[in-house]
């Protein structure tokens, strides 16, 4: 049981743009913060932007950026857009079961027990929570320098 | 995320062993009753015969059979036998990451206690909680008859 790349990755883009509190982010410099490639990210993306929580800004100068409040984003919220399937087990899915005991056996509800209590801990940590605090991961992605060159004197 | 077909064969195998209270069941009569080929549950059987779960009784009138009691089996018990990895993230294993941001981030630690949350529930289901009643998962696997067969008059 694991998480896919895919997941992975979503939440280290958000990360990043939570660290950027607001301001553009080019993918090409989030490609290279984490080492993979632009296509691969782009991949992400695309479930992020249209689940509500990135926004695109095209053009010259533009970039991405979260579209709501990093505290506003759960784990839970993100992996609902970026893993596909969530099926414990086969019977999840009663139509396409040829398990014999699918109308008497507990298994898929104590399955559906366990993801509940899984989901229930993701939905109580935000982007905003894992960011933070931003002094550490800023510094990790080279984003330090230029905050304090944002900084007012 | 799902859990491995492996996984789910792994909880219909003891369900089946439990329906049968001790008396041996033949490899090949499991089989049948799931529709899958003896080579597929043989090599579920053997991480569950390893893990102490199941015992096998070898020779012609061998078969399998709980190795202890179905109530001291806990759905928890047979996922760590037979899902290869519960890596929620890359940085599960913090030597093999390459993130910059794994001396950080607390994604690592949030997913962890997801992850907690849900063995939590796994362990507090058994297989016995799963097979009762074992009136309904007899009838569906062809076992009732014989049940009733050796029943006292």
């Amino acid at each position: 049981m694991r998480l896919t790349k895919q997941t992975n990755y979503a939440f280290r883009i958000l990360m990043y743009c939570a660290v950027k509190d607001g301001e553009l982010s080019r993918v090409a410099e989030i490609a290279k913060a984490y080492g993979v490639s632009e296509p691969f990210l782009f991949k992400i993306l695309q479930p992020l932007a249209e689940g509500g929580v990135i926004e695109t800004v095209r053009g010259r100068n533009g970039g991405i950026r979260l579209a709501r409040k990093a505290s506003d984003i759960t784990l839970l919220d993100v992996v609902r857009l970026t893993e596909d399937s969530f099926s414990m087990a086969e019977c999840f899915e009663r139509e396409d079961s040829d398990c014999p005991l699918v109308e008497t056996c507990k298994l898929s509800a104590a399955l559906r027990e366990a993801l509940n209590a899984f989901f229930g801990v993701l939905a109580s940590h935000s982007i905003d929570d894992l960011a933070r605090p931003n002094d550490g991961i800023g510094f990790l992605l080279g984003l330090e320098r230029r905050k304090e060159a944002l900084a007012p004197a």
